[in-house]
């Protein structure tokens, strides 16, 4: 069974990718260019792909930028040590998992692909709205009412295997699986491809991550 | 009041701009490359956004090719003279106005648009899933869900305000509004920028659409 698995080279998206390897799936994967501050990160995505073994990796050129207004995308400071502060953060992009989805639904429709797996996590997620269960419920409605293969079959189908995973249990759950997260990448802010910043929303979240898995954290922080 | 309005070239998204400026919206109208076979569309849609007046008109390159399958993306031939075949036409793009409201969505984000118009029509539309009211109402649901305005003020909201009517009744409102439809574009198979086909899907609707409205046709076909 093929599966279109949406990669951006962090924590969570490699154990996404291992646990659909672990069932079986024929993976494609799934990337984008979207104006990132800095390319280590789709760096880190094409090492997972290579580590893990896919059927193909598409980096998907997508310019996010043109629409501005993120601190991921536009000229604004990444926030430092501001996790559990109210509200959606500045470092929201304007429907970014809407567009992730989108895209991945015509590559997956025009592969026969007959899953769409994403690593969306409602537990330690720092408060987007797209990474929520029935932001999924919802888009999958979309797929069922808008596409050939939905309409006709229900397919593709999204799977969310860590929405509802503590950032302990993924990185347990992916060490069992034998992920290298050293390969993986989670800073939105990094100091240079070698280190970490250790203080965005991000890199906190990754840090207690292993804390709380009880797990050696490999990433080097500046 | 912001609006986006999804242009495309044709008649239908055409009118759609009227309407939307007749009911007093600052419209911003977006368009896409998407490895169309012809670049007449695009040169269409910047001739009507120039004739009526938008408060900018973006052009989104988006490479559906990576995707295949489509007689309007691949090396597919267009069928001619095959309205009201059964079925989803080949000419169906996996996930194209899905992934075209999903730009748009982020575009009305970062603009801080409350609207999203667009051209669909269940009515005389050839068999697309992704034109009629379920997949609109769904896609609304996304925005709800899965977006900072949507989930703050149920914003933006999409409006299509063709999707019920026939294309006579399309044409005779744009008429009544001003539209000068020789500007407009159509055909999925042009033999040159100035020569429609006259036998595609969307040739066959225009010219139907023309005769019920009791319009003259303004289109030159080969």
């Amino acid at each position: 069974m093929k599966a279109i698995v949406l990669l951006s080279g962090g924590l969570d998206s490699a154990t996404v990718l291992a646990l659909a390897k672990s069932q079986g799936r024929e993976c494609l994967a799934l990337s984008f260019t979207y104006g990132q501050r800095h390319e280590v990160e789709l760096r880190a995505a094409a090492r997972v792909a290579n580590a893990q073994g896919v059927a193909e990796h598409v980096v998907y050129p997508l310019d996010l930028r043109l629409f501005g207004a993120s601190a991921l995308t536009a000229d604004i400071d990444v926030p430092k040590d501001a996790v559990g502060a109210e509200g959606i953060p500045i470092t929201y992009v304007p429907a970014r998992n809407t567009i992730f989805l989108a895209i991945a639904l015509g590559y997956a429709e025009a592969r026969g692909a007959t899953e769409i797996w994403l690593g969306v996590n409602a537990v330690d997620y720092s408060g987007y709205p797209d990474c929520r269960p029935d932001f999924i419920a919802a888009f999958q409605q979309v797929i069922i009412t808008g596409t050939r293969s939905g309409s006709e079959h229900g397919e593709p189908r999204i799977v969310a295997p860590l929405i509802e995973l503590t950032k302990g249990e993924i990185i347990r759950r992916g060490v069992e699986l034998g992920v290298d997260y050293s390969l993986t990448h989670s800073c939105y802010d990094p100091v240079d491809a070698g280190h970490a910043c250790g203080h965005c929303d991000s890199c906190i979240l990754r840090r207690r991550g292993f804390e709380e898995a009880g797990v050696n954290d490999p990433t080097v922080y500046a």
